[in-house]
């Protein structure tokens, strides 16, 4: 238990991947995707509770979704910070940094988002355990590197210097790319998966904001007098407002010179389409993930979920999702992860397209 | 209007072909198969109005179905004749003669099943008129007969004698033939569906049940003292507990040597099937019956049905049933006929089957 670590889950999310499951209302962090009896949010803030005192863990999200975090995580008021506007990951990280930093100068964060699924907790723990004490000089940004299994082309690649140590200088970033790299990547041996879980000491990640973001750096500097105040909110509402729209990775992670990523042995998903759920997931002989009351004809590599109080019944599809979500009934090729943008973004051109989202 | 002139509509099954849609406490006669606003059983009713006094139009089903009977034609109770268990067309056909020959023994009946379509209803008018002169002579049997337009293997063909009349003797009845005998059927020429429209006069069907089925004519007789009193559904009850189960078809039509049939030229169908249902409703470009609040991507030749407060999402499908029909979703491809009676099969040995047939 240490209490100068602190936990910074990012929450503030609403993707289009999981759609027609995952909604604006109730975005895939607060669904047990996994059918685990555990929301992926409840999992991941349980995964951290063994690492530092509770209060030391916040959840940063936007204000529709404070009510549903502290339902899900029974947390105080005071652990969640919420995000005014949507501004990617940079300014939500610059805005926890120097929260933390202006009452423990000398913190080491974890950043993570809060919809992914780790599957070794203890191998996890022991790992932030360790990678944390490498963050402790307040000079070295790390990222969890996990080894990877597949030539996903959904994931970044990160590619490090050889050494002894498993924290490893990063030689470069490469996002999502084509297939015929990810199998040259896999191929080299050089290359992980970055996890998009950070592990510094808060005065290294001021010092790389000031260095490579300093307008985001100059606004929450700016609001730092009113933090712990009534003026909080509204003087991050300023900052916000005035802060660039970019992502830790390419903002600074992508430009610093000392990224390290610690090669992490844990099982690891961002669970970031229905394929990588099915992926996940417990599945019958034909490979089905059934999470419904069905009948199953001829069916395979399918996702198939209804409310139990309806019967689903499923003949003929191979690789299919099927299933009925709130007001939504849904029928399509799983693994087409493009699809489900096209469904979002059409939605949003109907009149009655919110009342889907 | 014809005052001898006698309608008996058989609505008392309950079929599995068109289940989710249909259920047992609503069977297809009971739904808006077509999306006209009229249910079928409604256009079949209307369809004799004209025909005859409405008194004379009277419908056969089962207790459970007597109030959605009333509701959907607003008939007087003495037009609805109830079933006490199911045993057939021979049965009810007898119970309705028997009936309506105490009262009127010069009538004419028209017999015709309350779940069918017909497009053409003046040109049925026409038929019926014709061929109900054709039968006052009290000793014809007369079924329709559809001119087919393709080779169907779910129908019963008619081989008739050529004649100079509409009104044909008929050769031989070929219930659902295999694909390749019911091309030769229509190759020949000399082959008509079988509508299971049948018009006779009231002496010549009784004939003809104690001819070639005299149990089935004799517990009728006997049950016929307490026709129109109090003590009728006891006596009735009686008479089908002792009543052999059989269809009109197969126990008078193809022993009957007085049969004919008459060249109709109305179209129609049994919407025995979704097959048939697609074929039968307005299509989009796809080919697709949509009858939802729907989205639909690379799909053809489907059928896609659900309540409007839904959006139903389809994408990558070809020849399939989509749709949420109460408690049922179902997707499934839509041409193969027995699965829907596998599926029905398969809930009947389910515990909790009776919650979703």
């Amino acid at each position: 238990m240490d209490k100068k670590l602190f936990v910074v889950l990012m929450a503030g999310g609403v993707g289009t991947r999981f759609w027609p499951y995952s909604r604006n209302s109730k975005p895939k962090q607060y669904l047990d995707v996994l059918g685990t009896g555990k929301t992926l949010i409840q999992s991941t803030y349980e995964r951290f509770l063994p690492l530092c005192p509770k209060e030391n863990i916040f959840i940063v999200t936007n204000e529709d979704l404070a009510d549903i975090t502290k339902a899900q995580l029974g947390v105080d008021d005071a652990q969640i910070l919420v995000e005014p506007m949507r501004k990617n990951t940079a300014p939500c990280i610059a805005y926890a940094s120097y929260r933390i930093a202006q009452r423990t100068p000398d913190a080491i964060i974890v950043v993570s988002p809060a919809d992914h699924v780790v599957l070794n907790e203890v191998a996890f723990q022991k790992t932030i355990h360790k990678s944390v004490e490498q963050a402790k000089d307040q000079d070295k940004l790390i990222t969890m590197g996990i080894k990877p299994t597949r030539p996903e082309t959904g994931y970044g690649y990160i590619q490090y210097l050889n050494s002894k140590s498993p924290l490893k200088k990063v030689k470069t970033f490469t996002e999502k790319p084509a297939l015929a790299l990810a199998k040259k990547f896999i191929d080299s041996g050089d290359f992980v998966w970055n996890s998009g879980i950070f592990v510094w000491g808060v005065q290294a990640v001021i010092a790389a904001l000031q260095k490579h973001q300093p307008e985001i750096a100059e606004v929450f500097e700016e609001a730092s007098s009113k933090f712990y105040t009534e003026q909080e909110a509204r003087a991050i509402k300023t900052a916000y407002v005035q802060s660039k729209n970019i992502s830790i990775d390419y903002g600074i992670m992508e430009k610093a010179d000392n990224v390290y990523v610690w090669l992490s042995d844990f099982a690891w998903s961002d669970l970031g389409s229905w394929s990588s759920m099915h992926e996940m997931n417990k599945k019958d002989d034909e490979k089905n993930v059934v999470e419904a009351n069905a009948m199953i004809y001829e069916t395979r590599n399918s996702v198939i979920k209804a409310p139990k109080d309806k019967l689903i019944v499923v003949q003929g599809l191979d690789g299919y999702l099927v299933g009925e979500f709130d007001n939504v009934i849904i029928v399509c090729q799983k693994d087409q992860e493009d699809l489900f943008r096209r469904f979002v973004n059409d939605l949003k051109a109907r009149p009655d397209g919110n009342d889907y989202l």
